[in-house]
C-alpha cells in the first residue's frame, strides 16, 4: 500500500494512493488507516514529503562498496548522525544549492519510516515498529563535509533531505532492494541494500537503545558507491525497487 | 521576565513566573505574552523544560579555555552539531546513565531560545529573533564521543539535554555572563561567556544561513573548561548568571 501526504485545496492530509486515485484518511497513518470514503484524482493534488519526521537518523559508511570508495574501514558499530526536520522537502520540490558550497552531492538511500514509538526495541521485534519505506536523498555539501569534523553543517542545509514520493508499506525484504540515483535521466549510482553493513532491524534496535524514535521519524540507511556532484539545473532521481522514484530539481540560491 | 512551561492538574501550559506566583498565558510565548488573569501558586505546579525545541543546535569548542583543555585548535568557523528533541528533560527530572557508557560528563552551557522563525538572519538583526536565555547541560558520554568520529551517539541519549528552569527574557549582555556546573553542591566548572570564540548573534547568523531556526529551537553555545564525570546518585546543577539554576539528579539505568 502506498501512503501519501498531500496538499489539496489548501488542506494538508494523509491518504492511500491506488492507481490514479487518492483515498484520504480520517486520522494520521500512525493511528489508523481508515478512509473517509472521499476520493481525489491523483493529478489534482500536490504530493508532499510523506511524513513529518521529528528527526532523521542517518547512517555513515553503511555500504561496503561506499566505504571502499572513500578508502575508509568498515565500522564495527553503526555510525549515526542527525539531519534536522527543517531540511525535509517532498517530491518535485527544489533542492537549493547553497552559496557556501562548491560541491553538492546526491546520495541514494532507503528510508525507513517509524510507525510507533520505539524505545529499546529488540532486533527480533523491530519489524513491528516500521510503518513502511520510502526513497531518501542524503544531499551533502561534500567540500564542507571534508572541512568539518562533524557532518552537521554539510548535511543540514534547508532542502537537503528530499523524502518520498510515498511510504510503501509492503516490502518483502528491505535488505535486498536495488537502489539508484539518476541525474538528468542518466544512471550515476547503483547498489543493493544487501550490501549494507548493518541491516534495517539491527539499525532500529541500535538507535532505539540510544534515543526514542517517534512515529514519522526516518532512518536513512546509508548510501552505496557512486556518489557524485549535482549542478543547478540538474534533475536528480532516487529510485528504490518496490517503492518508486523521488525526483527533485536543483536550483541556484536566489538569495545570494 | 521569567517564562515557564508547567504541568498543573494534568494540563501543560506556558506562564510568567513572578516571585512565588505563575500567571498562565493565553497563547504560546512565541505568539503573544497575554495573561489569562488566573494565578497559580508556584509550588502547586511541576516545571517542565521551558520550551519544546524541534532541534537543539549545539557548539563544539566554542570556549578558548575548553579548547585548550582538550588540546584542540580553536575553530575558525563555528563547529555545530545537533541534539534531538527526544533528549530534552526539564528541571528536577532525572538524567539516566546509559549502560553503554562508563563516563558520562556534565557540560554547563548558556542556552539561547529562538522566538521567531530565523532564516538567513544578519548578525545585526539577530537580537530580534531571541526570545530569551536558559541554562543547558550538554550531557555527553565521553567514552563514546572519543570512540566515534561523529558526536551524535554520545550526545543524543534520552535525558541528555536538560533545559531550564525557565526562559529569562531580560539579559543585558549575553556575552558576559558567569556560568558554572556544581556536582553535589561543589563547584566543578566555572567560566564566563566572554570567553566564547563566537558570540550569540554571530552564532544565530551563522546557523540560520544553513538551516531555518524555528520558535522554541535552542542554541547550546558551548562549554568552558572544567568538564568532568557524573555518577548515578549525583545531583548536577548548571548555574548561569542572571538566569538561575537548572538541577537534575543522575539515576542508574533501571532497564538494564
Amino acid at each position: 500500500m502506498r501512503l501519501v501526504r498531500f496538499d489539496y485545496q489548501q488542506q494538508i492530509r494523509y491518504g492511500i494512493l491506488t492507481d490514479q486515485t487518492i483515498w484520504p484518511l480520517q486520522k494520521l497513518p500512525f493511528d489508523e488507516l481508515r478512509e473517509t470514503g472521499e476520493t481525489i484524482p491523483w493529478d489534482a493534488v500536490r504530493l508532499l514529503a510523506p511524513c513529518e519526521p521529528s528527526k532523521i537518523v542517518a547512517l555513515g559508511l553503511n555500504y561496503r562498496d561506499h566505504a571502499a570508495e572513500l578508502k575508509m574501514l568498515l565500522p564495527t558499530e553503526p555510525l549515526i548522525f542527525l539531519k534536522p526536520s527543517t531540511a525535509v522537502i517532498g517530491p518535485e520540490a527544489d533542492i537549493v544549492y547553497p552559496s557556501q558550497s562548491q560541491q553538492v552531492d546526491y546520495e541514494a538511500e532507503l528510508g525507513v519510516v517509524i510507525g510507533r514509538t520505539a524505545h529499546r526495541v529488540a532486533e527480533a521485534a523491530a519489524q513491528d515498529y516500521i510503518l513502511g519505506y520510502t526513497c531518501f536523498n542524503d544531499v551533502t555539501a561534500r567540500d564542507l563535509q571534508k572541512q568539518d569534523s562533524q557532518f552537521t553543517r554539510s548535511k543540514s542545509f534547508d532542502t537537503f533531505a528530499p523524502l518520498g514520493p510515498w511510504i510503501e508499506t509492503e516490502i518483502g525484504d528491505p535488505d535486498n532492494l536495488n537502489l539508484a540515483a539518476l541525474v538528468n535521466g542518466e544512471h550515476r549510482q547503483q547498489g543493493n541494500t544487501q550490501d549494507m553493513v548493518f541491516r534495517v532491524t539491527t539499525l532500529i534496535s541500535f538507535i532505539s537503545h540510544i534515543m526514542t524514535l517517534l512515529p514519522g521519524d526516518v532512518i536513512a540507511t546509508g548510501t552505496p558507491a557512486g556518489i557524485g556532484p549535482l549542478q543547478p539545473g540538474d534533475v536528480v532521481e532516487i529510485r528504490v525497487e518496490g517503492i518508486g522514484t523521488l525526483r527533485n530539481r536543483v536550483v541556484v540560491d536566489s538569495h545570494e
